[in-house]
């Protein structure tokens, strides 16, 4: 059958002649243009954090929400520590690589693989929630399309994929250009935002009007319990505001010398800039009364009592915010949420873009097919595209483009990593130090070590807090993922070592021996033309020991035309015909070279099979079927060689090599 | 990209290696199981021809409908020339090949090539207007599925298509049952029908009480024209039940010896069974009162005048007569309608059995790709299969599983198809006029000739008056179907004569000129295994002018160990290592061999490539994807010749072939 997927491929990617192969290393960046380009999976992480956590909280009404700058402090502090964990790891692993290359470095090669699975899910997810996201800020500036922001979102996916397919080197710029844009917009945001309180002219949000309703548990206010619990839980939602601050490490290589001190001073400033707009954040919405909740129906009503209609529709945070900030100026505003909502696609973006690293990564490790390694190969590189596409379409889908229920799924990746990695860097200075030369090293290594132990405590328990909080709410869904992902990769790489372990020469084998002792040659034929000339006279100039030329008789007339030609042609290559009762091709064939090996079991059998090369793909329905059946079958017999002789039809100008005929003429 | 499709298909087929190959030449059969097997599709159209002729004469009401015999009539007057010239048709072509041979010995291709187009569109139409009617058959008898006959007829043909897959053979036995059923139950219908009349016990059918209200043109009673005008509709649409009468024609050599004389004979046998089925239920639908409307809603009311219902269903007219039969034994009703609808299903089925051989004809004149040619190949006659219960499914789903509008579609192909055969014989004994070499010969053709003269005019009046009448009813489906196949077959065939034309050997040519001056191998290494070491070893056996061995640069850790590997194996063979900056590997060796090609263009290059076979398909993904794409690359330049070397990995059992160590343990 032919590559109907190639053709399809070639509809979308072009011509497979054309290879996209930016080279194996790019030409490194200052740091004002290499940050921006890895910032945006982690900046934008911090425009949904601030929304997960007002929402977990307004659970327990106005008194909960009243938390939520404590929440942020206490991820902005989670924050520092792992920041200043990856800031050794940027040192240590200078390469880049990340996560994968600690654990794996550090963990063995099945913790390599949970990362690797990991990051893989996280990628999905990635997507999934900042186009989500993207959706509705969309949707607070366009309202038409606020019943839709499923169809959007995955419209946006779509569009990224295909601009994907095409290579995002050219949106280079434009990522710079938007994350600084980004910060400028949310920095003038919260700027203006604070010197409206100072005055005294900050006004009120929109939902500022509405009550918030306790949920069941909370009606009789918060007690010490509940209040930790739903603290934990809003904590847990918050921490996805440290997903993407791992990017700066696995990208060292984007830097320019010294790669590694560019880089901690990138990922420092990016710490900084994220807890900051996060408690930026917290406080404002505290200030202007925003409020966010899982279901405006029951958990909203106005300050007469009255709920608050079936479909009402609430604004993401920052976009209440800067409703409130700029209300005197709305052309701001919409600048300010098109800055947002552009950022977040180009997160999503962002993962389009490091999928490919990835997977050439693992490709290196076995973990994935070998031709992922090449992610400079476009063809190869567009099944990891499509893959990472329609599998966060899907669930875009399946979670209905909910911000909410996605990030419980996201989390669970991105602390899995996180500790996975902490604990390998444990492990690393564990094995260096008694390496240390001198005390000072050795004193370095040990508050090292600290950073890390203290770092993995805080993954670990902020890992087993979304575990736990999170389990039902579709924590298992990711981590059936990861573990699916693993399996997938650990067979992949099974099934490798396997093949080597099977195809690896005894150890002293000289390569010389076992040389078949005779070359018995096969010319296939169906017609005379010129192309069974050509593969007669390749077969011949190989002077094998002997050499036939075979056709099947599946119509007795053609055989009788063929056999007419064949002697007129005077070729000095005996033609031989086999029968064919049932018009079959592939047995025939396949039984008498059975037959041929097991006469003569030490000598190898060439056949030759002349091939039409055509120039469209839908021409190949029509051209060597049966040649393309018969090879597959010959793969299975031991000490046959199908070699295919080429004949190039209707080519522009003349079809080259040695020609069997003695003229020029074509 | 691995074949996917190739999989599907063994999921659904079963393994390629099984092969279900019928002799090309079945074993003849006696008429009484030969005529069976090719009937269904000509009896089945005298099941709904009925219903079309009195819905078409509904619309002029009762008045119109008393026309109905006499449209009958006048079928089977059109009918037995038709047959008798059929019969002449077996006789001069007795190999069979019916309307396609006719057309295109004695008009030439391009009208076999339309004959051939109309053929499979019919094929097409065959499926969809069975099974929609056999779907309205079941619904009479299992009323819960009255409206869901679309839903039916669809899951009937995808049935019908699985079967098929799976091979009809098997089907043969039961196919010759309910036949002969069919006639005794139809016949026996008939006859207690007669019976009843006689004695006067015959019942009225549920639908007598009904009043037919005629449509706005013939509210004022029958004019002259407007009768005539209606009567030819009546009579076009009727004229399907003509449809299949050709089945024998083409199925000559189902036949014992004498072939030609057994078919004719049933043929006429055929013949008369299909014109008495027709006339009698035409009598009898008229004599129970039975009625048949396009829109029951407009077209029917009850006597005191209130309409019916607009869900008001009415089945169809054998349901209505057998129901008004046997009133007084339902379980017989029961029955016959049952095998009424296995006829019309089998017709299906028996659609799926000759188009394989349709497409073989059509093939072998290069109408359709080669490979259609050999039927017996499973693989290939599922291509033709899915098509045709794809397509057929398509039509159903766009007509809305309506019979009569189907129909439409259907008699445009089938009187195409009359037309041209007939003119192709008219041709035919103009030639063989001459020719005849006695009085009586001569006087017997001119006979013949006549005969097929007045089906030319008979058959062309009525494919005008199909075309003229049906045009904006769906003709133009139909004729735009016929014309898009036959542009395709045209085009193929186009295609193939100039690559033929292309490949042509220049007349005097000699086969054992242009041999290329030196043969220079490369063996393709990736890494040094058995697979690398095997195909070292065939390469050397071939004792090419030069060898060397080439691996691209793509992990330089990878090239540094396979230099060592190498050197450790004592390899006589130099190995090249091309450098790739940019990780590619298919364009250096692109490079490298156009480069060495253009240094002595008289040498042919045989790159040897080492290929892992593996078992199952997923594995593919694992493996030889450079190769492959590699290969598909070099098909593009002329004088090389790619020859993989397989090897088989994970055989049980040894891998057999010459082997490249010397020692046997694996």
């Amino acid at each position: 059958m032919p590559d109907v997927m190639g053709a399809l491929g070639r509809l979308v990617l072009g011509r497979p002649t054309r290879e996209f192969a930016p080279r194996a290393k790019p030409r490194p960046l200052r740091i004002r243009y290499a940050l921006p380009l890895l910032a945006p999976d982690a900046l934008s992480s911090v425009a949904y954090a601030p929304d997960e956590i007002l929402l977990t909280l307004a659970a327990a009404g106005l008194v909960g929400v009243s938390l939520s700058p404590w929440v942020g402090l206490a991820i902005a502090a989670v924050m520092a520590v792992v920041i200043a964990s990856y800031r050794q790891t940027i040192r240590e692993y200078p390469d880049g690589g990340g996560d994968y290359a600690v654990a794996k470095e550090n963990l063995g090669l099945a913790a390599g693989g949970l990362v690797g699975g990991a990051a893989m899910v996280d990628s999905l997810l990635t997507v999934a929630v900042s186009v989500s996201c993207g959706a509705q800020y969309l949707a607070a500036v366009i309202p038409p399309i606020e019943d839709h922001t499923k169809a959007v979102a995955i419209g946006l996916v779509a569009v990224i994929m295909l601009a994907s397919l095409r290579g995002l080197k050219a949106l280079d710029n434009t990522v710079i250009l938007a994350v600084y844009a980004f910060i400028a917009a949310l920095g003038l945001t919260a700027l203006a935002g604070g010197v409206e309180f100072l005055t005294g002219s900050l006004g009120a949000a929109p939902a500022e009007g509405l009550e918030l309703v306790p949920s069941s548990g909370f009606t009789t206010g918060l007690t010490a319990l509940g209040g930790a619990f739903l603290a934990l839980r809003a904590f847990s939602s918050g921490a996805v505001a440290l997903a993407g601050v791992q990017t700066i490490s696995t990208g060292v290589q984007a830097f320019r010398d010294p790669k590694a001190r560019n880089a901690t001073r990138s990922l420092a400033f990016l710490g900084l800039a994220c807890a900051g707009l996060l408690i930026g954040t917290l406080l404002l919405a505290d200030q202007v009364g925003a409020v966010f909740v899982a279901d405006p129906s029951s958990q909203l009503r106005y300050a007469d009592g009255r709920p608050v209609p079936a479909d009402f529709h609430q604004d993401p945070i920052w976009a209440q915010i800067a409703e409130t900030v700029f209300a005197a100026a709305p052309p701001v505003y919409v600048i300010v949420i098109a800055l947002v909502g552009l950022l977040l696609i180009l997160a999503a973006s962002s993962a389009f873009r490091w999928v490919p690293a990835l997977m050439s990564m693992l490709a290196q490790d076995e973990f994935l097919p070998k031709q992922f390694f090449r992610r400079s190969d476009r063809r190869v590189a567009a099944h990891g595209t499509v893959t990472l596409g329609i599998g966060s379409a899907a669930l875009i889908w399946l979670m209905g483009a909910s911000v909410t229920r996605l990030i419980q799924l996201y989390i669970v990746g991105v602390f899995l990593s996180f500790t996975i990695s902490q604990l390998g860097m444990l492990r690393h200075w564990n094995v260096q130090l008694p390496l240390a030369k001198t005390a000072l090293e050795r004193r370095r290594m040990v508050f090292s070590r600290a950073v890390n132990a203290v770092g993995l405590a805080l993954t670990t328990v902020a890992l087993a807090i979304v575990v736990v909080t999170k389990f039902t709410h579709g924590a298992w869904i990711s981590l059936g993922l990861v573990g699916l992902a693993f399996w997938m990769m650990v067979s992949i790489r099974r099934h490798y070592r396997r093949v080597d372990s099977e195809l690896k020469l005894p150890r002293g084998s000289r390569a010389d021996l076992g040389l078949p002792s005779r070359v018995h040659g096969i010319v296939l034929v169906s017609a005379m033309n010129r192309a069974t000339a050509r593969a007669l006279a390749y077969a011949r100039a190989t002077r094998p020991a002997s050499l036939e030329a075979l056709t099947v008789a599946v119509d007795s007339a053609r055989v009788w035309e063929l056999r007419r030609a064949w002697d007129r042609a005077n070729v000095p290559v005996t033609l031989r015909v086999l029968d064919s009762p049932r018009r079959e091709i592939t047995r025939p064939l396949i039984d008498h070279i059975t037959a041929l090996r097991r006469r003569s079991p030490r000598d190898m059998v060439v056949l030759y099979i002349p091939e039409k090369v055509v120039r469209h793909w839908w021409e190949r329905w029509l051209h060597n079927r049966s040649a393309a059946r018969l090879t597959s079958r010959l793969r299975h017999l031991p000490g046959v060689v199908v070699a295919t002789v080429p004949w190039q039809l209707d080519q522009p100008g003349d079809t080259g090599g040695p020609e069997p005929t003695s003229g020029g003429a074509k």
